[in-house]
């Protein structure tokens, strides 16, 4: 098969900006590009980049507009929340150049939550750009928002991974993605050619070689086979187990 | 104290960039912006920004000659070895516009570890750009490289690691960071107000708020009080701190 007979598939296209001065300090561990990307891969939706930026205003809007106009989707985490650090909605405010005013719906969410304890700063998690869109989630009244296709989630891992399953239905979505892992105790040095070759032989797959050193001494090499045609995947998995076969490997196997 | 009359501390700047398609689609959790970035404020540069990037040729050169002009260091992570994904050194002088050769120093180093199996997809991992210098490490022979400002480190984290404490004493570094958490039994939407004006008094600590929401019902908040200056970051921790009892909240302290 040439490249010219694979069949078509489309993918929307995404990028994640993460916000957050915690992340670039080093003093907290970001987990929600592995779980946004996990999901997209799923829905068949590309994700093309990451980025990382700290929680200042210029540097949010510039990125802001870079990605939103080179991808289908950009996903946002942190700065969502009543505190003087949680700047998110103003910024896209001003990338989007529309006012940042209350929205009816969210105030009255929050307001309804908080009652009397409903203070000015809570308040201000109710302001979002003009035309924005809430986005729900089921643990908190911490609210994000969608501005066309920009979606502005909370830094909180819980309360990001419940609005993002709420709202990845509503996207447009492409052939899944599928991924086999061969895992196996020989170098990748001694595999390389052959593993070239494979790859090769199967244009449409994308086969990684990540190897691992791990203590008591336990060297070897995992495959990553990833595509959107399930057929083309299972047989460059299948030409990865032969190839391990054949240099007297042992291997295991995950499908996703 | 006003603006004008902190102490100038001149911090090097730096952006991280990891190449992989693995953590791209969600198969691997990224931990290589975690322990740069913390090795980085320990050590006073300013990390500005993460950026993580498919293996992809042109993606690659493009965003490599974006982040090594406008910082002084950029550390790439990923694409560093022997098999057909491994491009990170091919792609590096394109981006630098001169040849890739065999650098005779790695080239020795592998030729003496692997003996008779030195083939030639491992001498492949002994190209670099012209102008490069071998990044060492004690784990193994998989080999990063510098060139000019830019830092090419494994992607494997123990390997990335190793290489990373040996290069760091070689930077110039500023006025380390340090960075104080007081974790707090207080919702941030009670106390957002009094962390603002806390803020303001302290302009020259970078002050953030970290709600959390965990089970068996456990919801509260952290600051974290983060600055070169560590005089200011313990006046701003006792201010939060003080802040948290008069609100009756309880609260833990880690200072870093």
């Amino acid at each position: 098969m040439t490249i010219n007979e694979i069949p078509q598939t489309a993918h929307p296209t995404a990028a994640i900006l993460i916000i957050g001065n915690e992340i670039l300090s080093g003093r907290t561990q970001d987990t929600n590009i592995k779980f946004i990307a996990e999901c997209l891969d799923k829905a068949g939706i590309k994700l093309c980049e990451a980025r990382v930026i700290p929680d200042d205003e210029m540097v949010i809007i510039e990125t802001v507009n870079i990605l939103r106009r080179q991808y289908a989707y950009v996903f946002t985490t942190g700065g969502i929340g009543a505190t003087h650090d949680d700047i998110t909605a103003a910024c896209l405010a001003k990338a989007f150049d529309v006012p940042l005013e209350e929205n009816a719906e969210t105030f009255a969410i929050l307001q309804n939550h908080y009652k009397e304890n409903f203070n000015a700063s809570r308040q201000r998690m109710a302001r979002m750009p003009q035309g924005s869109e809430l986005l729900k989630n089921q643990l908190c009244t911490a609210t994000g928002f969608k501005i066309e296709n920009v979606y502005c989630l909370a830094g909180m891992p819980s309360v990001m991974q419940d609005s993002f399953t709420l709202l990845l239905p509503s996207l447009k979505t492409g052939t899944p993605f599928v991924s086999n892992t061969v895992t196996c105790n020989l170098r990748e040095g001694d595999i390389a050619q052959a593993l070239t070759d494979i790859q090769n032989a199967r244009p449409t797959v994308e086969i990684g070689s990540y190897p691992f050193y791990r203590t008591p001494p336990d060297i070897g090499t995992s495959f990553v086979m990833h595509g959107a045609d399930p057929v083309a995947v299972t047989a460059a998995t299948d030409d990865v187990i032969k190839m391990v076969e054949h240099y007297n490997g042992t291997f295991t196997i995950d499908r996703f």
